[in-house]
């Protein structure tokens, strides 16, 4: 049996432990070098792949692979690329197909989110047609927590920690200044169709006055009367109001707050930013002195303060992806199934992905409180154990992490270039 | 002997260690009961001492105090609150020495940067003066690192920390994104008078082309051409370029350039945050997308990530001010000694308040390297001691750290009330 080679492509937005998973895909295919040859990977993402930019992970150290396990970003470089349908996007299909030829690829993994499943299915269907069928597995990854069917994406619990944690700390610090400075402190996440991330700020409020004392979803419209009535009843409270807001906040007519035409001096427009859109309307509304974060890609890296719960399903889902090829499968995708609340417990399982593709699981109004600012207990039992747990990186002696950047040598070339 | 109380406050904007600062004072009062009495702190920083609002310390169990070593935010409340000169507020210098006197103050402790300690030495001498005399010892925290004579302020520490790891994982997202997206990342960081904390996020730069590959310190007037400039060569030869600005970045004609008369469309004045600003400057001169994150009160109060030097000299403050209490100095503030730089060695050393009060420490320009958008060597070896190490808050089993809420009971008044 000639033993095919593995291709790795990460997808997207990247994550704090989207290499947790590539270290898991990697190491598991090392353990069984009998039976799967190199693992390639994508430079850039898939555009990489129809470039013939192929990594070969196999010049890697086992010690940069393993420490991968605790880096944030994209060790292989990612991209925003949607292959668009078979019949519109024929050409890539099949240049795909002959990169996977040229280079005796036997397993396609891609690892995204709903829209990466999607290519990865399509992907398998048209290998069947063109007569090189190649095992295409999809591998769960997205802060926005949107794929259906798992119980939870890698990506988000670390996300979900990071925001947790941050507000539960800048609060403090307007608390204790509140007296005679700062009464209201806004901070704004990502999340800008889906409010899991803002939800997530929620898990900080371990008791009532806890704050965040609001938090603004997507799934909400902006009620600014009502808005300002809670921050003044806060303020009136607790002495300070903490907001966590989601970037993607509409007004009552569905307009993101983000995109309200701002200019500056200079004349230039949408500086983007809904946190101090919402912090000028509580100063202009109540008075009250203000200060806003938006901490955007900060949330998104933060792999120093990742959730061990995420890292680890993060490693298995690049784990499982491997023995699903192994086991023969195509067309699938591993997931996590949670089989108990408490004791929080999960396992590995799978999904088609034709069930995955193209469906975004939105947050249920059920985890929303009835005045809209606030979470439910029902989503403080599903968020709470994926924030679980600290995974710290290693630091050097001078204070930082040791984040690992791999060499990625690429495979030499055998095809003529393809005009994307 | 008739034993004397001890009087903490807590001023100005708190850091992520100035509770380490507290408890290290606190511990080391009690080790003294023999000599010393009860430790007070004002509720709020002076504004409670001089509404006799003053909280026992004692009434907190050993844990939670033991606990503040490893909480941010200021647990007693802090404020912003300047006393003028002797003869114009003399009212209120009477005032304090009132509250003394009626709860048996002896020794004084006022926590905080280059005002408090010129208001603790002019309570030195307005209690001589009013013949009730007070040790008066300031103590130092500053996030802003710009105290005179001590070798760098608590506080400032684990805010580079912040800054340094956050540039350094942003970093490896953007260019892991950069090839079909993102590629220009703007991180702003505090620091309205001196580039100290700007500074800090060099230590990410390793070596030569690692990020930041730009700094915007406030100490150099921005040049917007050379800025594009430099920009453009940065995402020539790495693919990305990654910045951290200081807030108090100007123009050529010296103008702050995050108070530039903005407004949205609500016609909201001023929403401040220069970062926005230098990434729409560049998108609009170099066409690159682009993202910025304003991380503000997230990077002052991330105890998470607190640097462990900063925390052990942050508690090595408050405890020698009780012993420099105890052998009977008033008008003097503990600081941080550097004995040798490699290795880094430091010691706790003493200074005179009025060699310390109203001076502020700049950045000197050798810190910054000749074209005024990176740090130099001298600074890196300044700078690098005082991020090392790691020193985590413990964690509960709901994955967000365990921070202390004192129950702040305060002493009875004694006196009538008084009019700030």
């Amino acid at each position: 049996m000639i033993k095919k080679n593995l291709l790795y492509a990460q997808s997207g937005g990247v994550t704090p432990v989207i290499n947790a998973t590539a270290c898991g895909l990697i190491e598991e295919a090392r353990q069984h070098r009998d039976q799967l040859g190199k693992v390639y990977a994508g430079k850039n993402g898939i555009m990489g792949i129809l470039n013939e930019q192929l990594i070969d992970t196999s010049k890697e150290r086992k010690s940069d692979i393993a420490a991968l396990r605790h880096t944030p970003g994209g060790a292989f470089g990612s991209c925003r690329f949607k292959l668009k349908g078979i019949e519109e996007s024929r050409a890539q299909y099949e240049r795909l197909i002959e990169v996977f030829k040229a280079h005796n690829i036997g397993y396609f993994f891609y690892n995204g989110g709903g829209d990466s499943a999607d290519t990865a299915y399509k992907v398998s269907q048209i290998g069947d047609k063109l007569g090189f069928p190649v095992q295409c597995i999809g591998v769960p990854k997205t802060i926005d927590n949107d794929l259906p069917i798992t119980d939870n994406c890698p990506g988000f619990g670390s996300v979900a920690k990071y925001v947790a944690v941050s507000i539960m700390e800048a609060s403090l610090d307007v608390e204790s200044m509140a007296s005679s400075s700062t009464k209201v402190f806004v901070l704004e996440v990502m999340g800008r169709h889906a409010g899991w991330i803002a939800a997530a700020g929620g898990l900080a409020q371990r008791q009532k006055g806890d704050p965040p004392h609001i938090i603004l979803f997507p799934e909400i419209l902006l009620d600014e009367k009502a808005l300002l009535q809670k921050v003044e009843k806060a303020v009136k409270a607790y002495g300070y109001c903490s907001i966590v807001v989601s970037e993607g906040v509409r007004d009552q007519q569905g307009r993101f707050l983000a995109d309200s035409g701002r200019r500056d001096a200079f004349g230039h427009a949408q500086l983007g930013g809904v946190a101090p859109v919402i912090a000028a309307m509580i100063t202009d509304g109540l008075g009250y002195k203000h200060h806003w974060a938006v901490s955007d890609y900060l949330q998104r890296s933060a792999r120093h303060i990742a959730a061990k719960t995420d890292v680890e399903q993060a490693y298995a889902m690049g784990k499982a992806a491997v023995q699903l090829a192994l086991q023969g499968k195509t067309g699938v995708m591993p997931i996590v199934v949670r089989t108990s609340d408490e004791p929080y417990q999960w396992k590995v399982g799978e999904a088609d992905l034709a069930k995955v593709a193209n469906r975004e699981k939105m947050m249920p109004r059920r985890f929303i409180s009835t005045d809209g600012f606030g979470i439910t207990a029902a989503a403080r039992r599903y968020l709470e154990p994926l924030i679980r747990g600290e995974d710290y990186p290693p630091y050097t002696a001078d204070g930082l992490p040791q984040y690992v950047h791999l060499k990625n040598l690429l495979v030499p070339k055998k095809l003529s270039s393809f005009e994307l």
